[in-house]
Order: structure tokens, then sequence, then C-alpha cells
């Protein structure tokens, strides 16, 4: 059965081939295939790169361990004859494309967004020959790996598919398919950052925006300016040292995910007045420049990743209005603030150009205000979904991040301790479910899935054709007033997973289909330790498609 | 200082003395007292139960094990000098009043709600002689001692207040202070279940309400009743057996909490017919009313409670009337379908009395139905806050766990899986808040309160003052539907704390003083194991008051 990009409503009806996000293109046939007792995974390069061989070292352990009973009645016991006698595959093949150079799945994570290979090949024969991945790159074998490890189910000890042979080709429809984590409001160890990074590797995420610090707490130690964290961070176990940031990175290259990380200036910096009160005022930022830019540059020093965003949004215009030493600053120099901040912006973004980095900010940047930005800066839109469009006018790359879709921490209530309001409303009401990420705008539906509740928002909703290049991907994010640890797992995960696929798959999904693999996902992250939420009872997602208002 | 009852705004702004509940009566100084490194608990009862001694154990863990540091800037830093030179408390005395009687916590907790002894005066003095608690029962030791394991920090491994002497007159204003959990939509390890009843005693609750049954699963293995489990469970390893349940009721029990056990019927029981299709029409009862009281005599029989729960909520009639076995019986018997409730509901109730125990039901089988019940019936209000007055005017005993205030599940979207609605809302919108329950009736307000942000649900709106002895106390709920072990502590903790505290202070308490505390509650939960979320930055924790509207 022929089942290539969104024709996929059969297969996914019977529950079987819980994949996720879904390739671009996939054949399955009907066949029972198991793994055999000696079934192993070869890397056919000369000398493989240490982080391919740990991928394929990860991929034999999920295999082993994830020990997940198809989500259907009986978990699997249907399947058992069927498997008893089926063929056993004794291995698979991973292999790079003719004449592909052998390089680490970590140098080629940190090749600049847009310029990475990440699709592949996979084929797993009904007969018991070997499977095979083929890719361009490590990282294109990376994401192969991580497919084949959701093809399998257990019963009775024995790890199988009743969907042989299936042929996958496979790759992204758009490069930045990323998560977003504030450190600064509510501190998370570095165990916490990894676990997370496991989770989106196994969605095919490509980048981790670390927001580090902010008006709250400035928990990373910079070289030079060690003084920020030793007065900013919240307390002196709650600091991420240059050698947590080097644990991070190549944890995070090795599952391929670049780490963009984010000093936001010159608003939410009020916290390095608790070290430097000469640089900030307003509880924001005075003339400091000079200052900002050697902190960004020891900052870009510490992160191989080849973007990095000096942030730029909600800047106070009132509160430099009223504050003498801006004032008596432009004064001295002449310029309105609008002026003053082209200079700032222009000086830090040389700084971390200097430092061969490319820069990103929010969308104020580009819509609030007249600031020169060189024209590959990229731009993270997050005020709302209908602020894309304006950025794609101006010719700027922008990432896909609006509060209206994205935001994680919405609709639990407001975080100010005595607000009149607190006892319903947060700022960016409702709660942002996983199928709001999916819901598309009617008008964009394909004509195979009008009358069905479509999966997916819309990366080019009123986005010309010519400006569809500019748009990179996205983001969900996840701003920690009211997180930390201790709901990281359950208020990310499997909700994160939306986008994951709005952006690997591209749109034109389907609410009734995804389910069940949403499901399989969740199930197959808390056999591996991330605390996904359940999403229904479990009646449901052992009955896929008997808890639908139309069943 | 004096700060009985509702008067406690200048001592709790202070933010130090970090009580949750608030005590009813509280007298506090200003001295620094440390526990001497010798200092341990001594129980004054000749043959002290050994739940008591138990609970001694655990009061000292806390002692040493919680390590919080005070939410204050500094952590504790600016009190080390008057700690250094304070007075050593060396030992805390229980004691019982002259003639109670000595019996086990585990006994009187299991006495009916409402004949508990719960009260205790606790000392501190500030000269380092002993403290003492004095209450009539073991009980009442008890809820003293989670008093006096909050009232202490740490600093540079000294264990101390800098609020002696403190005295603590105290006693509940409601008997029934609850949660409920429902383990049959998604299932809860024992663990999970333990776990739960330790943050519940923490906060003085008394009452765990186990709705361990419903239409998608029936996990508990009742004796005589096996199949219901072997059928209806989601799986082997998700069955509650006779010593979990033993295990469970126990555990409890020592700490101060009465299980109700729940058997929804006779809606609510769909799961049945994977055993016994002869039972159930509809998904629902058809008239199976001697199958039905067997199985609550057994359920009784497991559960030592007073109580226990006959559920009756959400009948659905319009299937019953067309349930062809529900009309051949109603035809044969000559009863209307509401004649043929009130008989099966007479029996089940009989057969529960004739284990010993009250029956309580949900508030539809006497604001819908004209079901004969016993006058000592505990009504459970679920759907409307608003219902509790026309209970209370049918003369019944209730438990408030209205869905517009206390259920714990709402706001995160809809479960159906492909409910167009799905991306915005729950059927209970909005998302619950701590401050929800806090959010006090304007008219009902104490002079003295007038213009701050008043902290409570009133447990008396509406309710003749001849009726309020019928308010047994309240709950908060999680249904759960998209709950499961994953995010069982940051759905419910801290904000079950809430109801916790309206049912013990009463009503009257304050946002903005109620704030510290409870952040302070949620540190002392995650110290000892329990996933309370953060409900601000920790930078609004550390500054109390500076993260509020009017600050």
């Amino acid at each position: 059965m022929k089942v290539s990009g969104l024709l996929l409503v059969a297969a996914q009806l019977r529950g079987v081939l819980a994949l996720w996000p879904q390739p671009r293109s996939l054949e399955i046939g009907s066949a029972a295939l198991k793994l055999a007792p000696t079934f192993d995974i070869h890397v056919n390069i000369a000398h493989p790169p240490s982080d391919l061989e740990d991928a394929v070292s990860r991929t034999k352990a999920f295999l082993r361990n994830d020990k997940l009973g198809r989500l259907v009645v009986g978990r699997g016991a249907s399947d058992h004859a069927a498997v008893q006698r089926a063929r056993s595959l004794s291995s698979l093949q991973l292999s790079l494309t003719h004449g592909s150079a052998v390089k680490s799945i970590t140098d080629e994570t940190r090749l600049p967004i847009g310029t990475r290979s990440e699709g592949y090949t996979l084929h797993v024969p009904a007969d018991g020959s070997p499977a095979a991945i083929v890719a361009n790159s490590s990282l294109g074998l990376l994401r192969g790996l991580t497919t084949f490890s959701q093809l399998w189910y257990e019963y009775a000890g024995q790890v199988y598919t009743v969907e042989a042979p299936i042929s996958v080709t496979d790759s992204p429809a758009y490069p930045y398919r990323g998560f977003m984590l504030d450190t600064s409001r509510n501190f998370f160890p570095v165990s916490d950052i990894k676990r997370t990074l496991d989770a989106m590797s196994w969605v095919k995420m490509s980048q981790f925006h670390w927001h580090v610090s902010d008006s709250q707490s400035f928990p990373l130690e910079v070289p030079g300016y060690t003084e920020l964290a030793s007065k900013g961070a919240y307390d002196p176990s709650m600091v991420y040292s240059p050698s947590d940031v080097q644990d991070i990175v190549s944890y995070a290259g090795a599952r391929g995910i670049d780490v963009m990380i984010e000093i936001d200036t010159p608003g939410h910096t009020a916290i390095i007045s608790a070290a430097h009160p000469e640089h900030i005022a307003c509880a924001e930022a005075s003339p400091w420049t000079t200052f900002a830019n050697g902190l960004l540059a020891s900052v870009a020093r510490m992160f191989p990743s080849s973007v990095m965003s000096t942030g730029g949004d909600e800047l106070n215009a009132e509160c430099y209005a009223q504050d003498p030493d801006t004032q008596a600053d432009l004064k001295a120099t002449g310029r309105t603030l609008e002026q003053a901040l082209d200079v700032f912006t222009q000086k830090t973004h040389a700084a971390i150009r200097a430092e061969g980095k490319t820069p990103a900010v929010w969308e104020e940047m580009v819509l609030d205000h007249n600031v020169t930005l060189g024209n590959d800066t990229i731009v993270l839109v997050w005020i709302s979904s209908a602020n894309a469009a304006a950025v794609a006018a101006k010719n700027f790359r922008l990432v896909h991040g609006p509060s209206d879709y994205f935001y994680l921490d919405c609709g639990a209530g407001e975080w100010i301790g005595d607000d009149v309001a607190a006892h319903s409303n947060s700022w960016c009401d409702p709660f942002k479910t996983w199928q709001k990420v999916s819901m598309m705008v009617a008008e964009r539906v394909l004509p195979s899935h009008r009358g069905k509740q479509s999966y997916t928002f819309d990366p080019l909703a009123n986005i010309t054709k010519s400006q569809a290049h500019l748009v990179l991907g996205g983001e969900q994010l996840l701003w920690t007033e009211q997180s930390g640890p201790e709901n990281l797992d359950p208020i990310v995960w499997p909700r994160a997973a939306s986008s994951a696929e709005v952006f690997w798959t591209g749109p034109g999904g389907n609410l009734s289909t995804a389910l069940p693999r949403l499901h399989d996902l969740a199930f197959r992250m808390r056999q591996r330790g991330v605390k996904a939420i359940q999403l229904q009872p479990m009646w449901c997602a052992l009955r896929p498609g008997k808890c639908n208002l139309d069943s």
C-alpha cells in the first residue's frame, strides 16, 4: 500500500505504524517481521564518527528496552501467532551515499540553518534480508535511526512489526524545528535540559533555543563576566558553568540539535544590575554598549552554533524616557532613543558577527523599531501568528513561535500574586492544546481532507510564494514563571511534538489519525524516562477512534 | 504579638511563620531559637501507639532533612548572627490531656466524620525550655507534630526559627478536608497514592476519596468478584490487590486520613460488562441489584472507614429508556425508572449499612431523583457550588467538591480526540487556580478585610445558620482523563492545599499573605519528594509582596 505524503488515513486508522513525525513518503505492507535475537546494526563506514556509533548504541538500547505493547486491546496478543511464524530481521545496515564526506553528527548539526542534510531512506524488507538506512550525512543516518526505533512493538519477549515491508523516503519540510526553554524565571538542572534534548531528538527537532537569562536571574557563568552569575543567579547551585555548557552543547550536537543561546538585550536584563548597577537603568539597559559587546562576544565563544539571539523584545520606551542617565546620554550624543537603539544593535550584532555568528532577534526589532539589521538576521515571531507575514514582507528569515499557538505556559492562571483576575486568566489564555497547533485554517485544507479535522498550524499563512523560502520553521516555547523541574516534562510533552511534526512533515495532517500516533509517542517517551502526560483515558488509547466525537 | 484567627496580616507580611493551614489561633514572638544537636521528641504516654511513634520518627526526619532556607534574599543569612547567639531547644514533649483514652491515630481516624478529635495546643518557649504539644487524642498530637515540623528553617547547618515564643491553639473548622483521585480513567501505582497521602497529611487533610473504578477500567481486585479486575483492568499490572488496599488504608490511617472508597453506581460501571455483559445495559447498569449488593458488600469489607460512596452521578435516563432489557424489567415489575432506581439505591445502601457504613452519594441522587435516602447520607456536591444550598435545604449533610472551584483537571483542553473545540476548551474551563479557591464572595468579606484580595471559597454561601452544621467540609478532585503518574504531583500540588486551608482555618484569608506561606509549603513539599509546582519565578518567592500588582 502506497501512503505517501498526506494520504495516510487508511494506514493510520489501523493504528499500527505509529511514527512521529510522519515521514514525507512511506510505503508499508502487512507482513509480520521480528527482530532476530542476534539483531545488530552495522555501520558501513570505514571510520565512523563516534557520535554516530553512540547513536547506534542508543537505538539498540531502545529496541531492547522500549518494551512497548501495541496500543490496542490485548496489547499485541492478536499479533502473536503471526509473529511466531514471521521471518527474523538480523541486521540493519547504515550507509552513506557514494561520495559523501564522513563528518560527525555534531559537525553537521552545527552547520548554518538551511544547509544541513537531514534526509534519509529506510527500507525494511519483509523477507528477513537486511534492513538499510542510506543518507548523505551522519545527521541523516541519525534521523533514519530515529524512525527505525519507532517501528517496533513488543509482546511476549518478541520485538516485531506487522507492517513489513516498510519503505521510507524522508527529509524535513523546514530546517528549524525547535523548542525554547527559559532558565531564568526558574532554574533547571543540566539533567533536565539533557532529558529534554533526548525527547527533542526522538521527534527529530533540530534547534534548542536557550533563553538562559532574563530580568529575574542570570544563571550563566560567562568567562570574564563571572560576577553576573555569582551575583545574579538564584543560588550558587543554580549556575551553568562553562563545562555545563560544553556538556549540554555536546549532548545536543550528538543528537542532531543545535543550541541557539539567547542573551535578551537591551530589555530583560535587570538582573545584571545585581552585579553592575552602573549599566542598568529602569531595571533595563541604559547606554552600556561596550559592556554588552564584551559580554555577548564572550557568550558567543561558549557556543559552537552559527546563530545567537540578542533578543530585543518588550523594550520599555516609557522607562527610558524617564531615566535621567539615558536622557543625559541621548542629549550628549544628539540621538533619539530609536537612534541609540540602532547604534546599540549594530554594535552588538557586529560583536557576535565578529565571532562568526548570525544574529537572531525577536519580532519587535523589525516591526516596532527602525533598527539597521543585516538581511540574514533571523526574526523570531512571538506576539501573534498574524505578524509572520509582516516580517516576511520585510524580507527577513523568520521562525514561528507565536504565543497564540506555541506558548506552552498559557492557561494556568496569572502568576502575579494578588491579581484579582488571577482566579482565571493568564495573559495568553487559553491553554494551547496539541490540537491547537493542529487546527488548520479551513481555507487551506486540501480538497481530500475537507470535512475532516485537519492537523496543522499553517507555516505559510498569508505568506507569498516568493517569500516562502524565508520561513525557516518554528518552535514551541516554555516561559517558566509557573514551571520548574517539577512540571517540565508534563507541560512540554507530548505537546511540543505537534510543531515538530508540522515543521518536519509539513501541513495537511488530520486530528483523528494523528492522535493514535501521538499516544504511541507519549507511551514510548514514558518508557524512555520522559514524563509525557496522558492525552486520554487509557481505554481510549487502546481503542483508536473510539473516543472521537464521530465514533 | 497576638494574631488569632484572621488578623494575621502583620505576622505574615514578615514572611516568616509559614504554616499551612494557618492555625486558628497563633501567638508569636521575635526571638531566635535553634534546635539543639541533641534535640529529641518525647512521647509522655505509658504505652504509646506505634503509629504515633512512627509519626514522631517522621517528624524528626523532616526536621533533619527539610533543609529549607528561609524564602528571602540570602535564604537566612541575615538570621545567622541572631541564631548563633540563640537559645537551643532540646526537646518537644507530647502529652495527652488527663483522662484521655490512649488510642492509635489509625483508630481515631476511622471514627465517623464529625466525631474525631483533631485539636491540639503547641507551645515553643523562647528560653530553650521544652516545647510541648497537648491534645485529647493521638490524632490531635499528629496534627500538632505537623505544625511543629513547619516552624523551622535551616541555614549553615542550623535548624531554627526567629519567631519564638510560639503558641498555637488549633482545631479544624470542618471535619472533612479531602482529596479525590480517579484511578479508573488512568491508573496510579500504589506508590503514587502513598506519596499523595503523605502530601495530604502535611496540610492536615482528613479524607481520601478514592474513585477507584469507572466506565473505563475496574482496577480493584474484590474478593468473590475477581473477574471484574481480571477482565476490566487495563493490564494485570494495573490492579489494586486486597493487600495493596490494606497497605493504602494503613498508610492513610497512620497519617490521620480516612479512605472513603467509591463504587459509582448505577452509572459509570460500563467496564463491568467486560466480565458480566448480562448485568450492564447501555454501557451502564440494567437491573442487577443482587450482583451490585454482593459486590458493594465485599468492597465495604475491604475498607475500615465508616463511610462508603455508592456514587450515583450522571445517570443516563435516555439510555435506559431505549434498552430492551431495562424496559422489560420495568414492565415486569410495574415500576417507573425512578421507582426502580429508588429500589436499587435502597437495596445497595442497605447492603453497605449491613457492613456498618454510612453511604455517600453524588448530588443528583437528592437534587434530580426521588430516591429514599437515610437522613445521615452524605451528599457530594460537584456540578456547581450553587447547588450546595439546595442540598442543605433538603437537610442532608454535604461535602463541597464543586467543579467551578475544586476540579483540578479543568482548563487543559478537551480529551475527545477530534473535537473541533478541543483547541481551547475543556467542559469546565477555565483552569482552577489556587487563587480561585481563594476568591471570597465580596459581600462576605469581613469588615477588616475590605479592599484586600480575600482568600477563600465560602463554605456557607447561601446556607442558613441552622443548616451550617450540615456542611462537613470539602475536597479538591482530580478526574484523570488527561492525568497519570506523570503529572499527578504538579497538577495537584500545591493547589489542593487551598481547600485544605479553607476547611481547616475557615474563610477569611488574604491572597497576598497566603502566597508566601504557599510558596513555603511548595518548597517544603519538593524537599520531601512531592513535585509541587512553582507558583512564581523564584525571584518573587524570595521577595514576598514584590510580584504583587500593588507593589
